[in-house]
């Protein structure tokens, strides 16, 4: 998917939803652990309810690995499930020496067809290229993430006066355009956005940690949207477990509404 | 298995090699590939080749997973195949947050019995801790890597004095003990080991860079090794694909001989 695409995709819906697919055995109604496969089970009921509100899902890839050979096919079934029109993140935050980031580009790109993976930054320029080799899929880098620990490294301060992060940001921005990288920047970090748009203007921001983490949704829009929108706002915890009934899809897409409702005020205000 | 465990081992077979097992369907034998696992099957054959000769092997996980469900069964099989005596490494470089770092390391320790991970540290502390709640289990972290791009951010120096790497080890070596805790640090990178001997003294080194990236045996056992020897050096392509003939093994082994021989002179010398 380009660019030019996903902002069609916000614009017609009204949204800059990403629903996050941490999907955990231990949490998903206890109805859907007769079915064969209840991971693709509860992926779909949640798919099923929330597609004409979001513009993006994000499975976590640790929650299917966990699972072994298992859980890798209900990945690929949930990913051949997701409707061609939504933008597919694959979160996996890799990042490896040149040949073996070219194996898990494979991967995702390949062996998946995800449309963009999230990886991390800490090996430099060889680690994150092989992924950007790709036509119309992207790299999503870790910037500033919303976890605590995030402020253990990315927010010290080097010699030339950058953080950790604005490095990451000004060495990486000339690596691939912004057409195929976005960066990943905490919601709980709202207050940096305005630095990071000094940085990056037109990148798209995949910004997690609103709902559960804590973030909130108007700041992000206020310091972090742009032309074209550039955000992709996600929701996992509180959207996919809001009930545990067996109504559950159907609570599920109410929080995805007024997640939405709350969106299409902010594009109409800043857009 | 614990430090001293792996120490005995290193005592007993004169070797701190692990050989890494970066498995590649389009670079084995191609005899190999009328097997029904193929990938299982050069592992095996590795495996016997090699056993007495090394402390460790090293699965990169990029190989396995970019071949889906089928790689994640051939991972598990090499797995269970190797000598409980010998220890084991997920290179994997994972790191999320908190609650997605426990699914990780359930993943690598308790679906599939690895006895250590490698991991990222960008994410910081809640990154990381979830991996050190495992008995007997180790976090590999990623310190300074043997990559061209491990020159982008991980030598920077920060305001603090310190480089980012250092920075790295300082804060981390007090998530965890050195029975738990080990560092990768890559062989072309072996005029550091004086400065990171002087922050994590007895901790275990992971040494990837040897062969095939040009990284220097002698130097890195000079600078590095401590009274508990300290260091994992791998080889993966310098060993595996010594050759592509039918006697893949015997030359893989030869090539294990002669590293094994450089080791046990090294550790008559420093130890």
């Amino acid at each position: 998917m380009t660019r030019k695409e996903l902002f069609e995709q916000i614009k017609k819906k009204e949204s800059f939803l990403c629903v996050g697919l941490d999907t955990d055995l231990s949490k998903i109604p206890s109805h859907l652990l007769k079915e064969e496969d209840p991971i693709f089970a509860f992926n779909k009921a949640i798919i099923d309810a929330t597609a004409d509100l979001c513009v993006a899902y994000k499975p976590n890839i640790a929650f299917y690995e966990c699972m072994g050979a298992k859980g890798w096919e209900s990945l690929q079934k949930t990913l051949e499930y997701i409707p061609k029109d939504i933008f597919t993140i694959a979160d996996a935050k890799r990042g490896d020496i040149g040949n073996t980031s070219k194996m898990y580009a494979q991967a995702f790109f390949e062996q998946m067809n995800f449309d963009s993976v999230t990886v991390a930054p800490y090996m430099g320029t060889d680690s994150v290229t092989p992924f950007l080799e790709f036509d119309n899929k992207w790299v999503i880098l870790l910037a500033l993430t919303s976890n605590k620990g995030g402020l253990d490294f990315q927010i010290q301060e080097l010699s030339n006066g950058r953080k950790v992060f604005e490095e990451v940001l000004t060495q990486s921005k000339e690596w691939g355009s912004s057409d195929q990288l976005m960066y990943v920047v905490g919601a709980t970090r709202a207050e940096s956005l305005g630095e990071i748009r000094q940085i990056i203007p037109d990148h798209f921001l995949l910004v997690p940690g609103v709902g559960a983490q804590g973030g909130d949704l108007a700041s992000v829009a206020q310091y972090g949207m742009n032309d074209h929108c550039g955000l992709l706002v996600n929701s996992s915890r509180g959207i996919i477990y809001a009930s545990q009934e067996e109504n559950f899809a159907e609570v599920a897409r109410q929080e995805a509404q007024k997640l939405q409702g709350e969106m299409k005020g902010l594009l109409e205000t800043y857009l």
